[in-house]
């Protein structure tokens, strides 16, 4: 019998509303152990704020993780300067970063299963003098890899974005056969590895709309996009595509796929979030390391009410222990 | 007491789907007097091949229109080559392009109260050396027009874009203040004129992912996009924007809303037609007529099989008729 997954969950911006996600979960009947990476101190001024009655005990490297309502294990972070809710603090950035340290290094080690983040707040890390563009560039340069693939999911739906954060101008030109080839391999492959997927059927969206039309509404799908997919389905990689992102997301084509690769942000998130708004979790694809993400921000006007939703840490929480138990079940390097 | 609608509806294609939907649509209980502007023969040709009886009754201007089940009012329209279904004919091309005429000049003249169109198929009337870029453009030029908007609907949804049909990389040197002024003025004019709204309220979507995020993901939100809401909101239209598309479909903000305005094709539509697959409809706004049409195409490989689905069509003259219905009760130019 394997070991039961534990995952480590970081509590993010401690102004946000982080780390009252955590101490709510504690309530609450929960699947995989979890290890929440965070400042105990801040944890328990929450709780005493917010009248949560959770108990927060002590872990160590090797200890099993308690999934008991009431009982929370942390893996306590030092370095916290203020616990205020609501007003963002440059003083603990480097707290923050710290936490995602240790949980990230912690699933490099084997200590834990895999990673769920909560929301940090990269403005006031960037105000605090360090360079910082978010979770999933930090553990790209922190685990060594050259690309990592952002993919949203519900339970119903998977979309994997070709580029991400690029203004709209600059997509086009960032379409490149290298740049394609490499996502559409860590999306296959992470299919297969994280989701247990023998098979994956995947459906890539044109770039232009109508997919080009053979041609008369962009050149794309000609010169890099169809090419690009031949040589990829000589690997052994099944993609239905390029096809209009405006008939992609229909049932004919959704029903026998398991994922979606759209070309750009906007193209391929509106229906995500619009299918599963609240219930959406953000993965991150080609890391050597399960992680997942809640898909919302540090909401700072609802931090400290307790009238935040811990539904996208729930399905985060669920979707990251599914992963983390599939690649201990069948590890593919 | 007012004159019930009439509305013309055009057969499209004839190797096409659109001459059965006609049909189908005829055996069925509908609101308006549907007047069909097609060959006659033709959709003799099509009820016997499916064994629908259908009395198909010669309609002249003035005269009402049928709306029972079992007949319908065919004004007939001459120079049809041939009617073999799924199979394309150049020939009949002048004959297509003919029946819109007919159906856009009707509606110019009073004739009827609005127009709705199935399917053409823009390759065969190329191939037949007639310029022919969609219905859209076709009846722009006809009613002498400057700028029209293509807007699509469901019950609950409705999407209008800023730019259609252009390459994406096209797209940010598109988004002009004149453009954007121009379409959000139509969009908020027709809102009211053809959907009854006294004072629609708009969602406009950034152009970049998130709203270009301050300026760090791209500028046109701010050098052009918010300089002219503000501009408009002065003259009294109600928007609110630009807002990240990728939140902009959410209950939040569409629960209160009116319509929203999408700068490009696939940012907005692969949301609607996720939402309301089946049951789309394509609204041509800035026309001075009602038009309104399926959201589909030709279908040449189910025609004459019967399994066609009128669903789109039978959306399509819903909102036609509520189009018409609205106009004729408030006439505003």
């Amino acid at each position: 019998m394997t070991q039961p997954v534990i995952l480590a969950l970081t509590a993010g911006e401690p102004a946000g509303i982080g780390p009252e996600l955590c101490l709510q979960l504690a309530l609450k009947k929960r699947g995989p152990g979890i290890v929440v990476v965070a400042s105990k101190p801040l944890l328990e001024a929450r709780a005493r704020l917010l009248g949560l009655e959770v108990a927060l005990e002590d872990w160590a490297p090797g200890a099993p993780a308690t999934a008991e309502p009431g009982r929370l294990s942390v893996l306590s972070v030092d370095g916290l300067a203020s616990t205020t809710a609501g007003h963002l603090d440059p003083a603990n950035s480097a707290y923050v970063l710290e936490t995602l340290r240790i949980a990230a290094q912690g699933c490099l080690d084997g200590i834990f299963d895999g990673m769920v983040t909560a929301p940090v707040h990269k403005g006031v890390i960037n105000n605090a003098g360090i360079a910082f563009s978010g979770h999933t560039e930090f553990l790209q340069e922190l685990c060594g890899v050259e690309r990592v693939v952002m993919m949203l999911a519900t339970d119903e739906l998977r979309v994997a974005l070709v580029t991400t954060h690029l203004p709209l101008k600059d997509v086009s030109a960032a379409i490149t056969a290298e740049r394609l080839t490499q996502v559409t391999r860590i999306l296959d492959n992470d299919l297969r590895k994280f989701f247990g997927l023998q098979h994956p059927r995947i459906l890539v969206a044109g770039l232009n709309p109508h997919a080009g039309e053979g041609g008369h509404l962009g050149r794309e799908e000609i010169d890099v996009i169809e090419p690009t997919l031949a040589t990829l389905r000589r690997e052994g990689i099944d993609l239905t595509g390029p096809l209009p992102a405006d008939t992609l997301f229909t049932p004919h084509w959704l029903d026998n796929a398991d994922a979606v690769l759209a070309m750009y942000h906007d193209q391929g998130l509106p229906v995500l979030k619009f299918q599963g708004f609240g219930r959406a979790v953000n993965i991150t694809l080609g890391l050597p390391i399960v992680r997942t993400s809640v898909d919302h921000g540090t909401a700072l006007d609802l931090a400290g009410t307790g009238k935040a939703d811990a539904g996208s840490l729930e399905t985060a929480i669920r979707v990251g222990e599914r992963m983390a138990t599939s690649a201990k079940r069948d590890p593919i390097e």
